[in-house]
């Protein structure tokens, strides 16, 4: 009988706790929490309803060894936790980021910090339209493995993927976690048609071409324009700019109404990151000299520069481009 | 004062009423409908709530002349149209389809139906995230207008857009007719997953992923894989896949919750198109050896070869890919 794999999961929140469950088809898993735990529990907080699979078990201490760390705490927590990991993993384990979205203050995406935190350990990132409590639960679903190395990002996802999460390779980590990153502004543009009353045509118009902005910013930044049009973008979109639950696209809704974000946000506790990803990307879009109008006009909305009737006669007005 | 374009629509359903409301902004309209009308008729029978702008006059005679012809008949339709129309009007009048799909016995994409009927003259397509009563109403939209020659494709597309609908120029005519006929069959298949009861997450991995095929597929085709991405593509696709107001999509969630298609096309007046293209597709992607694993497994469930839990596992456990 061969040794299952030991899968070290960081982190149980939502999608950490889910990745343990979806993991657990494959392999061992340890799964790591900061919150005391007994050690007989059967359940995390965060998807009270999921019971644990008999292979998972929670810890409260990082891991020693594993073939596996999976790394799936809060984008803003991430410098911290692999600090702390780092410590005492062996270098060759490989690490994959599971988190989304630009570290606060640096706009370092999430592999940007392990560079600096975990330098010696193979590393890759995992993305896709994922809602954790669907993983935890066994649908079928996929996402993107993607590591500068091609052959090690198929060796991973083939590690990786189980019989209900199947997983894509991609040698372009840049551009998912750009894509991540970027969905969230374009929620939020989603969400601004729907709350101006523009109707689903705009709306519909807006996730295209938005894409295709974020597509040539990708490809000039080095990456591939195509990734935006895969699991960890388009497809994490579908996800996150058709349906209410969304923070981003809710909050777009909200603006398009013509709330202002100072009394949006003061309605809220929770942050939505797109608020912070899109003044980067119009900075990144001006710097690498790509056109992204309707970045810059999410921007401008969101800093109350213009209203939603404006923005629109504006990117309607705009001259004549190409497909 | 400048002499206003004169255009002319062929057809008066919801879209080509539509069509020529949005083109009264810029143009004077002759709107062709086969049914008898009254001459001082200020509605039609297709959108019976939006008034026609003065500049619409409704007609039952073909056009002998006009700067512009919008073909706006179904595509079962067009080739009789086209015939009839090509009599009486000049060669150098340059033509624009605005349907979609593959007539019925031969295939053929609608451009391919003029270069038999109307050869001599200039052709383009129109296909676009469009909701006909938005597009009436003026709310705001944008749609893609392709030619072969690009120059041709952008003097057309900044003649014909107006102050609410913007036209992005293409110059992939076969990808944009292409995607239009392929974004049913997707539509299909994302409903399974609904009706199947299979998650978000899969309904998103199957959209990604099927247009990652017909990228594929278009481009060894001679196409652009790009365009599938575009608005008369994933933009198209928005629109249909995500709400139960498309054909296609409602017999996908039937088909997913296992009734079969006879039943189906039983309760049913109207054809879901992407039940003929599906195989066409299949067939498609077989000659020209690119494989669409997505594509070949709704046509599968389309003729009651597997059941949507067999397609599932089918899909889910297929050799490791790249994304």
């Amino acid at each position: 009988m061969t040794r299952l794999p030991h899968i070290a999961v960081i982190g149980a929140g939502a999608w950490g706790t889910a990745l343990a469950c979806s993991a657990a088809q494959i392999a061992n898993v340890s799964l790591w929490t900061r919150s005391p735990v007994a050690p007989d529990t059967r359940s995390m907080p965060r998807l009270p309803d999921v019971r644990l699979p008999e292979r998972v078990s929670v810890t409260n201490s990082l891991p020693h060894e594993a073939d596996i760390v999976l790394l799936v705490v809060p984008t803003q927590a991430l410098r911290d936790t692999s600090l702390a990991l780092e410590k005492n993993l062996p270098a060759h384990v490989p690490v994959i980021t599971c988190c989304k979205g630009m570290e606060q203050g640096t706009f370092a995406l999430p592999l940007e910090v392990l560079t600096q935190t975990m330098p010696d350990h193979p590393a890759a990132v995992l993305s896709g339209p994922n809602f954790a409590i669907e993983i935890a639960k066994g649908l079928p679903a996929a996402a993107t493995l993607a590591a500068s190395d091609l052959s090690f990002a198929q060796d991973l996802a083939k590690r990786l993927t189980t019989p209900t999460l199947r997983l894509y390779a991609s040698n372009d980590p840049f551009g998912v976690q750009m894509a991540g990153a970027a969905k969230n502004v374009i929620a939020i543009g989603a969400g601004i048609t729907v709350g101006a009353e523009m109707g689903e045509n705009a709306r519909a118009a807006l996730i295209t071409r938005s894409l295709a902005e974020l597509g040539r910013l990708i490809e000039t930044m080095g990456g591939q324009a195509r990734t935006i049009y895969g699991l960890a973008g388009m497809g994490d979109l579908i996800l996150t700019a058709t349906g209410p639950g969304s923070r981003n696209y809710s909050l777009g809704i909200a603006l398009g109404r013509g709330e202002s974000l100072d009394s949006i946000l003061a309605q809220r506790s929770t942050v939505s990151e797109g608020v912070l990803t899109a003044p980067t990307l119009q900075k990144l879009g001006k710097q690498h000299g790509i056109e992204t109008p309707i970045i810059n006009t999410i921007t401008r909305l969101l800093s109350g520069e213009v209203t939603p009737e404006r923005a629109r006669d504006e990117l309607l007005d705009r001259p004549p481009a190409l497909e």
